[in-house]
């Protein structure tokens, strides 16, 4: 296991306390990420349906494929007994769900503590648990009350344990690794697929001490005018003079993240680039100055609107999210954005992705940083120069 | 846009075909590849909201978020004013969604047929419409009806034209490519990740003539002891003598797939994994030798239990399933399966993934092949060798 069991009775113990807190007596566990996150089980197996019963009282029980469940002692810490294997026969049916199933098998071992609430959190809008799953539940278990527990178990991962955070920082060198043969490889004339491709490799060898994990998301390269798309991928396209380039990439390590974007220009500039991009890299070097523990997440957000404002622009996207444990289709947590709309008061060990992205018309720029908020300031886990790299050819 | 105008109108014609026949007028279509099926509509935007309107009358529209409506034109043929995007502050709030804002959208421009049932089809099982979207359509829009659409488009896509077919030899190419990559690169002492470093490296360059593009799964590589599960990823530890490697990967060519399992045993197989591959490689070629139209999906089962029982073997999971456009997390189509519960009969230019997979109790055994069904048999798509792989240190 890549964490102590100490650490892992500590997660189940958190997520207690906030389900007792939202009057919940069981949760329904959809998220790869949480479901990881309690028991350790990882495994691309989150295509068809999977669900973690986690009660107030007693065992967490976990169903998957017949085929994921039978070797889920490979990575989770779970008791065998408590993995759970639904047939083969209901994968990819019209009119039975895998869930018809495991509601059964729920009513038979599902132990609700008589003096909780009756509440059933569920996931409701969690990546990979469709409209058809939900209804097999309440179809099925007429006698639960379903609720949506708003991301309880993501709220839970908002502050890293040391140990997660030594994760993250390999990550990161990972992210480092990775963007450095980007930008030793973009160049006029190179295809955009071979220079992801390089990346890509950069990603999954890591380092000597450190093997990569894949990341949530591809790496993503918007380029030239497309550059005002910020999640296109790559083409075969050889890259042109005068293009610009957005690359967001991220490192992983055991499932942690560590993102990281930067944008190249290939020859000069245009003046609007200019302007865009030092906006963008004297806003991010100013939040960055004013991270520290205590500060509201919506001053983070003042501090660069400020200074957007002074150079006559502005940024309707979000600044950044909550990063850690991730699976496809994304890194982010799903909890904190760094937005006006945003309540949360900057405490150590939250980890987050510091996104000045732009995205204009016809062009587009991007810097982050990766950061932690230590006791006292900030940690970025990156020192990639913040500026726009200029490669001429 | 990789197909012409004609081919993307017949695909709406044949999806309005078979709304008729379901008695549907109008689609809410969550999933991307159906998306990019009807649009070519394409970005790694599917971690926020999106939806395409799809009525049985007048012109679709498409809803994503702001910064991914607004460049959508750089990969959709679909005209501006019929991609909208939802306010930012919609993403990722627990009490709002942007399907709130998407539903009074569709009540102020959707045109639904006077004649038409009513019903709204909407695909409930779809990987990327959460429970809490579902809802949001419900409740904001009363006067609805919605119903389970059953993967319409999924189905629309099982036969594929020419040109599809065409990107589906590419991503073959590519495939092959990686697969050699992989048997070359698999070695007593050498760090798994090392391996799928490289591999991802020749999906993603592809070859001078094909780019790669990212497949829908990464390279799944059980090892050892833990090549009895099926969906594992990799890990940083080095491959050691007398450890089996099962390798599941796709090549992929501008989102069309052709995955390839091969299987390798580092030193010599043991007795039981010979009898279990050499039973597996058999099936799979009686399987291939009778593939032609008119053949029901049941007999190229019949054929596969008839050589696994003669060994003493059986396969409770699935023999393989409809492949071609997709995203994470699936290459896989959903709609057909390769199992005696499915009535589909094979018709020319279906495509599948035949799987030979058995997953035994600490080892497992992979081989599979990719195909078409031609006019008189098959076109398998790669030519690689039907066997387990043994390298010697």
């Amino acid at each position: 296991m890549d964490f102590s069991t100490e650490e892992y009775a500590e997660r189940l113990a958190a997520t207690r306390r906030r389900m007792a807190e939202q009057g919940l007596s069981a949760l329904l566990i959809a998220d790869p990420a949480n479901i990881n996150y309690l028991t350790g089980y990882n495994a691309w197996s989150f295509y068809t349906p999977q669900i973690l019963f986690v009660p107030a009282v007693g065992d967490m029980i976990f169903f998957a494929r017949e085929m994921d469940a039978r070797p889920g002692f490979r990575t989770s810490w779970l008791p065998l007994e408590n993995i759970i294997g639904y047939p083969e026969r209901y994968i990819h049916r019209p009119h039975i769900h895998p869930f018809d199933w495991v509601s059964f098998m729920l009513r038979e071992r599902a132990v609700i503590a008589p003096a909780a609430s009756g509440y059933i959190g569920l996931e409701m809008d969690a990546h990979f648990l469709s409209p058809k799953g939900y209804r097999a539940f309440v179809n099925a278990i007429p006698e639960w009350d379903f609720v949506d527990c708003f991301e309880l178990v993501n709220w839970v991962r908002l502050i890293k344990s040391p140990a997660e955070i030594e994760l993250m920082r390999k990550a990161a060198v990972v992210a480092s690794a990775a963007m450095s043969v980007a930008l030793d490889t973009i160049r006029v004339g190179a295809r955009q697929c071979d220079v992801v491709a390089a990346v890509s490799q950069a990603q999954i060898a890591g380092t000597p001490d450190v093997g990569g994990d894949y990341p949530a998301i591809v790496p993503m390269m918007p380029t030239g005018e497309a550059s005002d798309a910020p999640h296109l991928t790559w083409t075969e396209d050889r890259f042109e003079a005068g293009q610009a380039v957005v690359l967001e990439l991220a490192g992983a390590y055991k499932r942690y993240h560590t993102p990281l974007a930067r944008s190249v220009i290939l020859g000069e500039p245009s003046e609007e680039l200019v302007r865009v991009s030092s906006a963008a890299d004297e806003g991010i070097n100013a939040v960055m100055d004013a991270i520290q523990p205590g500060v509201p997440i919506r001053e983070l957000v003042r501090i660069w609107n400020s200074v957007l404002w002074a150079h006559g622009l502005e940024k309707p996207s979000r600044l950044g999210y909550s990063i850690g444990l991730g699976y496809p289709p994304d890194w982010g947590e799903r909890t904190v954005s760094i937005r006006s709309e945003d309540d949360t008061v900057l405490e150590e060990n939250m980890t987050f992705h510091l996104i000045g992205g732009m995205w204009m018309k016809g062009y587009g720029y991007e810097l982050s940083e990766p950061f932690r908020v230590s006791a006292t300031g900030v940690e970025p886990f990156t020192s990639f120069p913040r500026r726009l790299t200029q490669i001429r050819s």
